[in-house]
């Protein structure tokens, strides 16, 4: 179902609505967020979903995953990311342009690699507009529940489970279910998320190392430019990474289309973003819906617990509604096109 | 703030917004309501408050006040309100014509009566469509906080407090905050509180007799023709309750129009009422923005506790736009007028 009427008309019309519900939703909420200065009990963080809003929390989250070097070494062979970072046009997670010219939405190539081989390739000096420093970027971040999913399948990271709680005890009491999935995210500073949101309520922990969050809340999503994209994926070729783009009947893929990768200079003006940097042993809450672009310093160890969001009632309903609103162009046909190259993962 | 543009073309592109959120609402929540024996924990109550849909609470809630007659009657003067009933078209919290042909929101007179007087004007046989039967109703409903208001001033109703909790403990303890009002209504079945929704968080319990709630979620406001009307109150003179308009520039009531006080045959067919009674012992929780008409079976005797809203987050911002989405003409000038003699209170 979506709103009839004139497209041109209608489309003013709910830009002013974007606009009023995005200034109305920050002049009742600004920027603050709270920062909790240990874990909350359940009934607090019900109050706190309730809310809606992102939270810091210090201390006692993580497990003591960073003194368990022996069995880091058993994870001998797991799924990981790489995508080329030698030009601003090239990444993975982003609009790059392909062979024929056409802009894609392009996914990074999934290779099966050893926990040397993937540390190997991380740095503690790279900094996140490390553009030409390695000709490759690695990241372990494969968002498919790779530590627990939902199922309580098998795991890549099985010798990590004994380290890794398969939930977050007053986050599961608070919303009343057991996570969906259950991630373990490493990365160095060349390793970035770029800015998207899920239908999932998020508790990220840093283990080791310290990842920098801009927020931006729901009512903002209207100020990402969001296009339709064709999907493409990197694939090894005689060594090299290439575009290769995915079936003509493909579903095209959502984008926000901004400024850089290097999010926190190029938010449009009109958003209202969050900056939030967590360290080792802190945690935040991202709610559903909320916009989030990840950053992260030095070798980075992270790991979440998405649990699924509530359906019933208000909320799911407002998000779709400002998803719905949007009038979202195609990044190839309009001429305009995207405003370059950095591209934000629309998870919703 | 109000989105700008042609109203013409806006309007039915916001008409066309307000009917897909409610009917998208529907599609997600449909009709039921939760119904549990007892009382929930505080953190059960908070998941509830999340999700903002009603529920019914059997069991345990009512304080024991039935039985303490005695301390009833040391309630010797309290203010009461009165307003004819003679015709359908002279109600109180309902728009009426005045003695110049104008529509008016009629506000009912306020009498100070004892216990007694008030009793011996109710009556178990009474039903809701009582035109006629009785030249006045009579229905304690001040709404003010009667039995307790947030600054613990006294009370008319003094005596009974040691029978009437000031708070919910697990309502307040969800919520990490005290009530804002804490109410005693007296009625029969000639008393009807017409359509109408609170910035509130409300727990509803009945001690004696049976209420029936017509409920309709804030989507659905939409449906319910508000419209603006000059303001009025019953004044008692030479016996008579007469009708008196308001000063020229108190401000206009947003009221909706729909067509009789026995509400629900009348509800419009775009709306998802949902029917449910509440009956001696038992409690109900209507979520802020919820539309509650309500109506009772013989001498009702009733609680409530009016909780401050949360500001924070989503959800306050979203009854914000319902309502400012809508366009709310003038009962008067507009030739079509309001549909018949029922009116419904806006609280928000
Ligand atoms: O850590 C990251 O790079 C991204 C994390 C993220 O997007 C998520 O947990 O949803
Ligand atoms: O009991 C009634 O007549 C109305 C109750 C009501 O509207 C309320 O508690 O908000």
């Amino acid at each position: 179902m979506t709103p009839k009427g004139d497209p041109r008309t209608q489309k003013s019309s709910q830009q002013a609505s974007l606009e009023w519900l995005s200034a109305e939703y920050h002049d009742l909420n600004g920027d603050h967020i709270d920062i909790l200065e240990g874990t909350p009990t359940a009934l607090e963080f019900a109050r706190i979903v309730q809310i809606s809003r992102p939270v810091l929390i210090k201390n006692g989250l993580s497990p003591n995953i960073c003194g368990c070097h022996s069995r880091w070494v058993r994870v001998a062979s797991f799924s990981s990311c790489t995508y080329p970072t030698n030009t601003k046009e090239r990444r993975a997670d982003a609009i790059t342009l392909g062979p024929n010219g056409k802009l894609y939405f392009a996914e990074p190539a999934v290779e099966k690699m050893t926990m040397q081989c993937l540390l190997g390739n991380l740095s503690d000096d790279k900094c996140s507009d490390g553009d030409g420093v390695a000709a490759e970027t690695y990241y372990l971040q494969s968002q498919n529940g790779n530590v627990y999913s939902s199922g309580y399948d098998s795991s890549e990271f099985e010798p990590l489970r004994q380290d890794i709680p398969s939930h977050v005890a007053w986050c599961t009491e608070a919303l009343g279910k057991s996570p969906e999935a259950v991630n373990v995210w490493i990365g160095d500073g060349g390793s970035i998320s770029s800015i998207h949101s899920d239908p999932y309520e998020n508790i990220y922990t840093v283990v080791r190392g310290q990842k920098h969050f801009t927020l931006l809340p729901p009512t903002d999503g209207w100020c990402l430019d969001e296009r339709f994209y064709p999907h493409a994926t990197y694939v090894r070729n005689a060594g090299n990474l290439v575009l290769q783009p995915s079936p003509e009947n493909s579903p095209p893929v959502r984008w926000a289309s901004i400024l850089n990768h290097r999010l926190p200079g190029y938010i449009p003006p009109e958003a209202h973003p969050i900056h939030i940097s967590v360290s080792e042993n802190e945690a935040i809450y991202i709610p559903v819906g909320w916009w989030h672009h990840v950053r992260q310093t030095g070798i980075t160890v992270a790991l979440n617990w998405w649990y699924d969001t509530e359906m019933r009632g208000m909320s799911w309903v407002m998000l779709s509604y400002l998803r719905d609103m949007k009038d979202v162009p195609s990044g190839n046909t309009d001429d305009e096109g995207p405003k370059s190259g950095c591209v934000i993962r629309a998870g919703m």
